[in-house]
């Protein structure tokens, strides 16, 4: 986890661009710190619940990266009355002009990023939809204040090589900076522009106009990045342990105590060259068995054996064997469970447990 | 909820069998509470954080149904010198000696049930697999006795038919009285036949042989068991409540503030002959709207849009407006989730809220 908080820094150092971690896939307090240098610095949330943990925990300067809907309203001023300075996103004329309409005359206007579509993924703005831009722009007064633009590049997840994640990050760039251009040749002040995605970040070249990247997944990786080429799989920082309950040698697969409540129900890698069902099976340091992966997954049980058609052996494990499952995506197989275990280097001993938070 | 419990309840009693209610789909004491009658009677566990739970709670007839392992010796131990009657189920002669062979000689010994596989779901003994189960049994002496055999046919909810579901029954019942009959030929008792999934006890018409039935999802139904045809939608109890935050007309489409950290990534009704997404969409009220479920699932954003194909209108919404949207899967969507909020029947008004346990 380290070496992975290392390189993004680096990364946007390089890029001379700010970094502003976003904390959905860790959503704890320790690791947060890491991420964010110990300095309390810049972050992005998905939840407002997020983004009161972090101000209860010092930190003052956070994005709300969903689209803020009127009956947060009120969550959102009393994050700032207690003085933190809670941006939010939009993309409608109507949220916008009832977020101005809010609050009393002692709140502080909410700053507002207009969120921008840069590649059809989910929702936002066209870049050079001026009528739209302007529109929500114009009713940015009052209980509300225009602060920039930002954009997510979701389709990048779906890149299958170097150049399609280079073309993912210059389309996010410039789907972004142009929204801010738009705005600006309108007589608007867009001072932010917030990009990013893992993959986008890394694999930029030039960010030209932005003011700040965000990115969260890089902070343990998993299955589905590398298997987008993001990282190694030795950079995957998050592991499920299980232990084998049942030997089934005549069906060639192990039974374990981890199921989706463990894994999560993710299957991001089936969509991708290496299916990796629902995780890479590991030794307990970590050492990939070859080809052996979680083939399915009920509550408390999963199956482990070797991938369709492979040629590997299938290790030989007894009952009360204890396995390393990686998981296809670090998001979701967190958001299982409500603490880390937290190894040293060798994954040989535990050395803490770090507590997660979750909820709205 | 209170219909359903009664529903289980009756159908129990009706076939002269006991019920020991399945903790894990609802994790919450205010439920158990209810699926118990309020006695604290029998119940089912899948994790041994659950029972210590429970324990705390004052429960003492338990059933753990997940295969023990070693690492899981003490603890299991632990519960049983608290004064529960905590008994566990294994699946080997090499785990039966093992538990058979840890404690100390102040240890009372562990009741197991033998695990049995009446439908090729996952573990067990076959049930006429008389040289295993002979074996097993010879080795449960000291720490541990025999206390009798358990089944769970999981294929029953890929059941399609009435038909399908009454054979699945009768596999689940003949498997375990089998599995009983053939330990008693060998001269070991075998008190308790435990079977036992929401689908097959509901379409059972003879418990005989049987002493104890175990469900658990019944308690709130779900899209699964609505399509197969155990419940109808309406008598599904668990809805998550999310906010429209973006309209997207053109795309016939809106975006919503819940995804796959709300309804979890279960597609199990994607093998169903009515595929509802990530969940069928209803008003505030539980009304469902035809057709209009969710189609795609972010971390905190879901996509509601028609069914493919349908040719009903797409109702009209604002940002803000609030949908309920019910699960796929109750179990998985109940374990994203820290607490129920729970409502009167008209679904108006929130009258209380009820804490969900979690962890292993």
């Amino acid at each position: 986890m380290a070496r992975n908080i290392e390189r993004m820094r680096a990364k946007a150092a390089g890029l001379r661009v700010g970094l502003r971690p976003h904390v959905k896939t860790a959503k704890c307090l320790e690791v947060i710190e890491r991420m964010t240098g110990g300095l309390r610095g810049p972050v992005t949330v998905s939840t407002l619940r997020e983004a009161e943990r972090l101000a209860e925990a010092g930190y003052t300067d956070i994005v709300y990266a969903v689209g803020l809907t009127p009956n947060k309203f009120d969550r959102a001023r009393a994050l700032r009355r207690d003085g933190v300075d809670l941006k939010v996103i939009l993309d409608s004329a109507e949220t916008a002009a009832a977020l101005a309409g809010s609050g009393s005359a002692d709140d502080s206007p909410v700053p507002v990023l207009i969120e921008i579509d840069s590649d059809g993924h989910r929702a936002g703005v066209k870049p050079h939809d001026g009528a739209l831009l302007g529109a929500i722009a114009d009713r940015l007064t009052g209980g509300a204040c225009l602060a920039g633009v930002l954009t997510h590049a979701g389709e990048s997840y779906s890149a299958r090589s170097d150049e399609a994640l280079r073309d993912f990050a210059t389309l996010e760039r410039d789907g972004a900076v142009a929204a801010a251009e738009t705005l600006r040749a309108l007589g608007h002040g867009a001072e932010i522009v917030s990009i990013g995605s893992t993959p986008s970040v890394l694999f930029s070249e030039d960010m030209s106009g932005v003011t700040e990247a965000r990115a969260g997944v890089y902070v343990f990786f998993d299955l589905v990045m590398a298997g987008i080429g993001v990282c190694a799989v030795d950079d995957i920082a998050l592991s499920v342990l299980a232990s084998v309950n049942t030997v089934q040698a005549e069906r060639g697969r192990y039974v374990v105590d981890a199921g989706w409540t463990a894994m999560s129900r993710d299957r991001g890698t089936a969509s991708q060259p290496v299916d990796q069902g629902y995780g890479l099976v590991c030794d307990l340091e970590g050492n990939v068995y070859p080809d052996l992966i979680m083939t399915e997954a009920n509550q408390e049980h999963g199956a482990i054996a070797l991938r369709p058609g492979s040629t590997a052996e299938l290790p030989k494990l007894a009952v009360g064997d204890l396995v390393r499952i990686l998981p296809n995506h670090a998001c979701a197989t967190g958001s299982q469970h409500e603490a880390y275990l937290v190894t040293d280097e060798a994954r040989a001993a535990v050395v803490d447990r770090w507590l997660r938070f979750g909820g709205w």
